[in-house]
């Protein structure tokens, strides 16, 4: 066994226990909570590295915890996020979300698939490599933001502002990853854009009586009728102008597509749903996951939602709504476009109300150094053949981070199929966790060796 | 000034502190708060009348305090509900509900209007008639329910059952009634019937990243076009076969519309609407009002509600609908209607939820005697001349305990416009109040001597 995976073996219940404590760190973005400290942690981690590490304030929110280490000839940006998504509800959880307990070779707590696991298990991978190989054969550039989980609001602005200190990365290995239902390991060479917002309907000047429904305006029907104009049963977005902006994929990315083994059986039986969307299957079914937009109602609300019967006009309804992109869809176009349809349908007393700043698409070309190192890593490493996706169907802040500065990115880490990002029970495999580590480990060793 | 006016005043202040006791006693159905509290106190002042009263238990419901006093030629029923609406949300509240302030020559508490006002001042009438007058010139039988809230689920089943006992009554003087907003006394001679329920779409086992909702169902939109199939934007509702069942008012009902005063631009300016649906006026809106019947979304739940984004596929999503019946519109008849429209566009996979039985539309003739005693009582009293509306744009069981049993029935109360029944700051008006006991001992003496 090589010194690297021994020194590995022969630190595993540290390297688990500086896991648990990670995930024992509250550091929920939108409740502002735990952020700094977790920041902290972060920091001290990379200095026990040796790593030149600092917080680049963030005007407004929470710090970059930004590190270097290394040197050599390329140079390897890895971005993670050390803020994770609320833990509500509560209830749902069989271990509570900051325990970070142990069960079934899992760790299950808030955050440790997305994506604290990966964020450390890197840190870890470079120990073991100082520890038992030496330096580093390039060098590495940590981007940890803390915002990631309410849209990286600041992300665009740090990366044009730091713009010298990032733009001479040759690639990026992005921050999440997880192996299929057949448990092979997956990567993803791009990501949606996202626009999330909301609409909002207003009535009288309170609830009223029902009774009054025949002749006050129910905003809640109001909102209804808004919604079903945007999209029809068939799931097509019926907004003005908003197909003519989707374009095509190409040949490369079809025949990415056609590569992508994707078990619909098993992943239907998972989800309990007897058929996809519009019983697509196949080739079809995937050219919808991940070429095209979505128009997805997250949340609705009006009037009175507890046990029973009250018999109430209500005088508020709101939709919250995600628009996940592809090219050409930008966030600020789907604003426009949807303004624009709902004022031409006589819905200018629909409210558009935006939460969220909304991401680009992006997307890094197949043959990319980066991309080719990962695939050669995966190989090295997993039993199981990878998967290479060319775009994920979820969005997140690389094109403000990775593609306006020219970084062609990759997306790699160590949940599995169940891992539940976003939901209780959230979990990691540890088996998973330690493989990831020798993956990135092989990454950077044939990343550091290969042409750009 | 007559004695019976001279033994209300002198013990005004006694009458209000009895209201304010009915109004600390929570009595919420929804909840089963306090409710057999309080129908041992409606008892206990019933047997400080001097009648022959008593609790007759419901199954699996509150019970109906029952009571009879006097003897005549006539009978009239007399119909309360002791139950009130639930309180929440209490932080809208200027003083807590339970309290019963007075401000401002106001009692604010909930279920003060709606409906311990009505039923004490009722009881007060026939105290101080009995005080100064002498005996009641006719039977009185009250009936006062504890469900009236909650859709009153078992009053069908008591009228069927104590239809012997019941029957005999010449009028019902039924338990609401508010002045409009320019202070005119307003009473009702029927009620719409009402049907409620729930509509449930779901989709996967459980909630999912919204990523995925490009090939995985979304319940909201799901449940967004089976309800755009329900009703157009023009608010004609689209459920097949419905409208056939609607009958067109008659002669005498629309001159009965024609002859209510309603002032628009008040009421505009009271709910802060530009205009009425489809910017109706006058007899239409009226007719719109009052005899058509409507579909209102009281209640709308998907996905994630709160703060900020939430990039969810939700699993779940329902609306609850109100259904306001007019003649020939029954609750079994909507449900049936409904059933078949959804199922005939491929909505099988909308669930109908009942969780409640519904209410008959109630109708009684303009020139029953109730109703001309309520009139000649009304002119006698109020300074303003009375609107007589020929239905409230409301609901209740007035099919049930009336109706069915050849019972005419009319409302009258002692609320305001501003009363807000079911709503924060719910009040009446002392000065109603005690005009309200002078009108009952009016209807009293008027429907006694009237022939049937």
């Amino acid at each position: 066994m090589d010194k690297f995976v021994e020194y590995v073996n022969s630190h595993r219940d540290r390297f688990v226990a500086e896991l648990q404590d990670f995930c024992r760190q509250p550091s929920v973005a939108a409740q502002n909570l735990g952020m700094r400290e977790m920041a902290d942690m972060v920091l001290t981690r990379f200095k026990q590295l040796g790593a030149d590490a600092r917080l680049i304030p963030v005007e407004g929110g929470a710090p970059v915890v930004y590190a270097e280490i290394g040197s050599g000839k390329r140079t390897l940006m890895i971005y993670d996020h050390y803020d994770v998504q609320p833990p509500e509800p509560f209830d749902l959880w069989d271990t509570p979300p900051w325990e970070a307990a142990i069960r079934d070779g899992k760790i299950f707590a808030r955050g440790v698939s997305d994506n604290k696991a990966d964020l450390l298990s890197r840190i870890q991978t470079v120990e073991a490599y100082l520890a038992t190989i030496g330096p580093l054969p390039l060098k590495i550039k940590f981007v940890v933001e803390g915002e990631e989980e309410i849209g990286s609001p600041h992300l665009p602005q740090f990366a044009q502002a730091n713009r010298t200190l990032l733009q001479d990365a040759d690639g990026c290995l992005w921050e999440f990853g997880s192996k299929d239902i057949n448990d092979r390991p997956t990567m993803s060479c791009g990501l949606k854009g996202i626009m999330y917002l909301e609409l909002h309907a207003h009535g009288a000047a309170r609830d009223l009586h029902s009774s009054l429904a025949a002749i006050v305006v129910d905003p809640a029907w109001r909102l209804t009728w808004a919604l079903n104009t945007l999209k029809d049963s068939d799931d097509h977005i019926l907004i003005d102008d908003y197909a003519s902006h989707v374009r095509p994929p190409t040949e490369a990315e079809m025949d990415a597509l056609k590569a992508i083994p994707f078990d619909e059986a098993k992943i239907k039986a998972d989800y309990a749903i007897p058929a996809f969307l519009n019983d697509l299957t196949g080739l079809e079914l995937l050219q919808k996951y991940l070429y095209e937009p979505t128009c997805t109602i997250c949340g609705l609300y009006s009037g009175y939602i507890g046990e029973g019967a009250k018999t109430v006009l209500p005088n508020h309804a709101f939709a919250k709504l995600d628009f996940r992109l592809v090219p050409n869809l930008s966030p600020d176009l789907v604003v426009d476009l949807l303004r624009k349809h709902l004022d031409r349908r006589g819905f200018t007393d629909i409210e558009i109300n935006l939460t969220e700043t909304g991401e680009e698409v992006a997307r890094s070309p197949l043959d990319s150094p980066i991309v080719r190192a990962a695939v050669d890593a995966m190989k090295a490493i997993y039993p199981n053949e990878p998967v290479i996706y060319p775009t994920s169907a979820g969005s997140g802040p690389m094109h403000a981070l990775c593609q306006a500065l020219g970084i062609p990115a990759v997306s790699a880490g160590c949940g599995w199929h169940d891992s539940r990002a976003h939901a209780p029970n959230e979990s990691v495999r540890i088996e998973d966790y330690f493989e990831g580590i020798r993956f990135v480990r092989e990454l950077i060793e044939r990343f550091a060796r290969l042409g750009g």
